[in-house]
């Protein structure tokens, strides 16, 4: 397609100068994956940072030389003349630390020991992946970004970065996010999180010695999660009450084609994510909250960010509703920044941010073609 | 308190006659466990059946002798002088053949092998309760209940018994139900029954002949369920972002105030529910959809229905909506049936049937008050 980045080359940044993390554990070292599209200019002011939610990674976009039918998670979104524009900036993907898709995360060899970190793996957070986003974009020469960009636990990062480096973001695109998890999400979050440690394949982290995988709970936490990334009204619209079978079977096999749908995603889910980096990623989740340190101010909090902000939010998510946006962009009015905000009507829940929509589309192209014009 | 039913007697009713499910199965002989509360009249006219939820039983008022904390899980609605008043009316609380609490269900022994039922106990739907709490009324000489009143799953058993008994019910108080389950909640039921299937100790539903319990998944099945029992604002106003130890542990113990509440009460439940009466309940949830016989027409299925109607429903109960049950109230009046429909402020969410509330106190109390006088 003329549209594609087409074929991607995923890369790996290696980093030697030991990170600290917030828990006060160290990482010695650490690699990072990572891949780019789009050219950086001269002036090195053109560099789009997306920054990936749960499941990502640093595949956004393309597809790879021997895998030509692995398309990247945001290929719809990045592109020669795609919203997030290739042949305007250059964008990088990247594969957080505590990942399992390359980037040094708890199924890595530690190399004090030889075997995968597994529960010695520190847990992270959205403070500690901006700092080292920020190590790599130190190795690629890119002081400042035009943009950061990210839906969901990846729209925290854009925000977190924009507070951690207020000088290297020029824009932040804050997509289906919040300003801190709700009780409810925490409480998914810990069902799903329990539903893997209490599997007796966990073995307390260290399942990789024991040539197990505890896929029961990690199919367990896809499922839930699933359920909770749609809409009520999307789910009713895409399965309704179905029977597979046409009628009752009167028995625990799947009946309903919603059962059918969740189990196939929760298997296929669980037979390549890294148990580990599911729990490490929805305790990122859960600890994400800058107005944590000024006795839950927002407006408090957002002081220190220079950055303009695109706040993008969809009707129907009720994980990450359009409230939770709002406070977003009332607390950086109260700064007196700039905010653009746009509530997108949609049925399609939390997953929305993934999905093409004519007008997210447009609210998107219209900001960083604005953005474009700046480092033109 | 001078307004309990005071000490309540549980029963034994014991039937020898096979029953016949709609599965095509069929139980040779049968227990129900019971209680009764108030005086049944010379006419036999003032007896009220209760239809308990997903978790309920029998003892549905009042304490025991020898446990007199053991208070009956909706002694503040029914009692001397309370909404379903038991000065007025025969009060029936009973456990669901299939239950755990003492009535027929797959922990009890089989008769013919002396083993618990397990795997091989029927799945019941809610046609099948009404067909065997009819038999109870036989039994007790009840041809006719003043009233049937039951909230979620025990709505849905009030609405059956409408529709089965169409001359034995002179009303029915319908309260968070709804005429069918949504996606949704299918899925969620899905999720917390795969969490028992895949449970190791759930031995294919035979784990009493192994000395197991599977309590792992259980324990996440009824996790996820009082998320779903209760709002977001709910949950936000209980538990918020509150930490048991005032700051992050970095670590996978509790941390929130919100999980500790989720596993305490998922531990407790495990402790004492029975994993196969969980997988049969959800089931029958999920079963309930009198419009599927008429092409979803809910107005059509109803079609059989006399009985006079209260439907209440509370404005934060997202797992039963309020929209669902004016599902009901439409095709109760598209047959020109008796209905009184009230939605409830509240922010408790689906839990809300169960609590103290003045408004809905009153509605029911108004409600039956008007039942009382046709019966005096």
């Amino acid at each position: 397609m003329s549209d594609s980045v087409g074929i991607a080359q995923a890369q790996r940044a290696s980093f030697d100068v030991p990170l600290k993390f917030q828990s006060g554990a160290t990482l010695p070292r650490y690699d990072m994956m990572y891949e780019t599209y789009g050219t950086l200019n001269a002036a090195k002011s053109n560099a789009i940072l997306i920054c990936h939610a749960l499941s990502g990674h640093h595949h956004v976009a393309g597809t790879y030389a021997d895998q030509p039918k692995n398309i990247g998670w945001w290929d719809n979104m990045v592109g020669p003349g795609k919203p997030i524009d290739t042949n305007k900036f250059f964008v990088i993907g990247l594969n957080n630390l505590g990942g399992c898709h390359g980037s040094t995360g708890p199924s890595s060899p530690n190399p004090e020991t030889g075997k995968p970190y597994g529960s010695s793996f520190p847990i992270v957070t959205v403070e500690d992946w901006v700092q080292a986003q920020a190590r790599l974009a130190d190795q690629l020469g890119i002081r400042q970004f035009a943009a950061i960009i990210g839906g969901s636990l990846g729209g925290m990062q854009a925000m977190q970065w924009a507070l951690s480096f207020p000088e290297r973001v020029r824009h932040v695109l804050a997509i289906a996010t919040a300003p801190n998890l709700t009780t409810e999400n925490i409480a998914f979050n810990d069902v799903a999180r329990n539903a893997i440690l209490t599997d007796p394949d966990f073995h307390g982290g260290d399942f990789y010695q024991h040539g197990a995988v505890p896929t029961r709970g990690l199919r367990l936490a896809r499922m839930l999660g699933h359920i909770t990334y749609l809409s009520d009204d999307a789910m009713a619209g895409k399965f309704g009450r179905g029977l597979r079978s046409g009628e009752y079977k009167y028995g625990y096999d799947i009946e309903f084609e919603v059962e059918s749908y969740l189990r196939y995603q929760g298997d296929k889910f669980a037979s390549y994510f890294d148990a580990n980096t599911y729990l490490l990623m929805t305790k990122a989740l859960d600890y994400f909250d800058p107005a944590r340190h000024t006795d839950g101010n927002l407006a408090r909090a957002f002081a220190p960010i220079q950055a303009d902000f695109l706040v993008v939010s969809f009707s129907s998510d009720w994980r990450f509703s359009p409230d939770r946006s709002r406070e977003i962009v009332k607390a950086l009015l109260h700064n007196r920044r700039n905010v653009s905000y746009a509530e997108i009507e949609s049925r399609h829940g939390h997953d929305s941010f993934l999905m093409q929509d004519e007008q997210y589309f447009a609210v998107m192209r219209n900001y960083l073609n604005n953005v474009a014009k700046e480092v033109a």
